[in-house]
């Protein structure tokens, strides 16, 4: 049996069996030391996956240091260090620097800090990134409760549009296909939900799937039915105009776009706080399963292999 | 310019510039939380770099954990918790369980656990793992002292012989071979010299680019001059026997030879344990540079692009 036969989270399951852990399967693994909670994450980026080669290395490096940033943040944590490891072709000594510059620049965005790593040889580029948070309460995908209701960071969709359109290698693009593409190559951990996530969620996940399937994981790992609205899933201007350009529909980029990076949470609603950019887009309630409208959702988001 | 043009080593140096980190350098970073010394680190294994894709999985599970291992039990430290990255072409499922059997027996043997990871699909299987362990003392390569002896576990050049013979594919080996390759596919992290390391090393590495290479690490890390007698340097039977039916050097070998994760480390004489299997080979002075019996030991250990 091959792993396509099963996905990506169908192999996972195996492995997880395997391994007898009941702690994987979260944004981090939350480890107790000494009384301090620590989470720890890692997420891998590689080369004609999930960047080109053509890409200015510095976003490569922003990205994959924001990407594991908001595993933490989504655990209600603070990012402190970071390893990185490099499987790298023989290419020019200025590609790695840029990816340098932009690991950088992020950590220093982000406040944490890369105190080592690895070098290895590869035929494509590999980017394995591996985060140190740390918080006073571990914020799980596991926690909803009946009553909450169900709430997203900024918009969605917008990163999808945003590749879509990279990929299309044109000369010239308009100001909001540019801001599309900035979502896409430049997305930024919500290090601003810290505190509300760590304070009030009862869980959280990133959106690095689609936000259909990672409704389907907050449900699963709750034990608990979300039914959400489609009508209150925020998204941009840019992504209407994109999508009014070429006759698409904003909300399936909105329910299938992975790599927005936005939080997907629950907490009662008396919890909501107006100064953030969440949106309520749906409740929870005792039984199991995800609805959009009324209908079951489909779970429509990324799977490595499938 | 390429990578190839400053190697793996000239490489590091450039990153830690960009960086501008100090800890950078060492087997492990050592970070601070809560007055609890904690130990990261990071070791991949990429196909035909690294293991064939004909080698059982189990080793290659058992083998990414325990060069992280190694690497903290050479700070002085023990392994607690791993994340395992894997970028996998669409193979058998069924080996991606034999590598996580490989990783369980592995993780069972040292005390640690993995309690989490990532996958994603590439061309070539690449397996990162990364390591979190503490230490009441950080154990670093830059604390030779001049007075010092220096100190090898084990034997040397084992493993380089296995990867020679293993790379022949033969049938039928010999007994004293079948050691050999198993110490290149099954290498062993030295948890036996936890306590003596944390408790009386000044410096120590763990031997991974060849003992060559490794001696030159130790002695500009401390700044200090560090002299090695051939002789005094162990080789097992098995080496030796290798070595006379293909007319090869055993001292070639045991300098040249990475992966052997053997504990180079440097103390006072009275700290000697016969308990254990170390050995003496050389001894630290005020000054610079590497020797083997009075000349410059040219290192001639693994870099990846050159």
């Amino acid at each position: 049996m091959k792993i396509s036969q099963i996905g990506e989270f169908g192999l996972i399951q195996v492995l997880k069996g395997i391994l007898s852990s009941p702690i994987i399967g979260d944004d981090t693994a939350p480890v107790e030391i000494n009384g301090e909670t620590l989470l720890l994450t890692t997420d891998c980026m590689v080369e004609d996956r999930h960047f080109k080669r053509f890409y200015a290395p510095e976003v490569v490096g922003w990205k994959v240091i924001s990407v594991n940033v908001s595993d933490v943040v989504a655990s209600g944590g603070n990012a402190l260090y970071a390893l990185v490891s490099l499987a790298l072709p023989d290419i020019e000594v200025a590609y790695v620097e840029g990816l340098y510059r932009g690991i950088k620049e992020a950590c220093s965005f982000y406040g944490c800090q890369v105190v080592g790593g690895n070098i290895t040889k590869a035929e494509k580029i590999v980017i394995d990134a591996f985060m140190l948070g740390k918080t006073d309460r571990f914020v799980s995908r596991s926690g909803a409760k009946p009553g909450d209701k169900l709430y997203v960071s900024g918009t969605l969709g917008d990163a999808k549009a945003g590749l879509e359109l990279l990929l299309l290698e044109r000369k010239k693009y308009e100001d909001f296909e540019l801001k599309l593409i900035e979502r896409h190559i430049r997305p930024t951990a919500r290090i601003d939900y810290i505190k509300h996530i760590r304070k009030y969620a009862n869980a959280c996940i990133d959106i690095s799937d689609g936000l259909s399937s990672d409704v389907w994981h907050l449900s699963r790992m709750s034990g608990v039915k979300i039914s959400i609205k489609s009508n209150d899933i925020p998204v941009s201007e840019e992504l209407k105009l994109f999508c009014k350009k070429h006759g698409r529909n904003p909300l399936e980029y909105a329910l299938t776009g992975g790599e927005d990076y936005q939080l997907l949470f629950t907490h009662p609603e008396d919890r909501y706080n107006p100064f953030l950019d969440m949106k309520c887009i749906g409740f929870v309630e005792e039984g199991s399963g995800a609805y959009i409208d009324g209908e079951t959702l489909h779970p429509m988001g990324f799977d490595h292999f499938r």
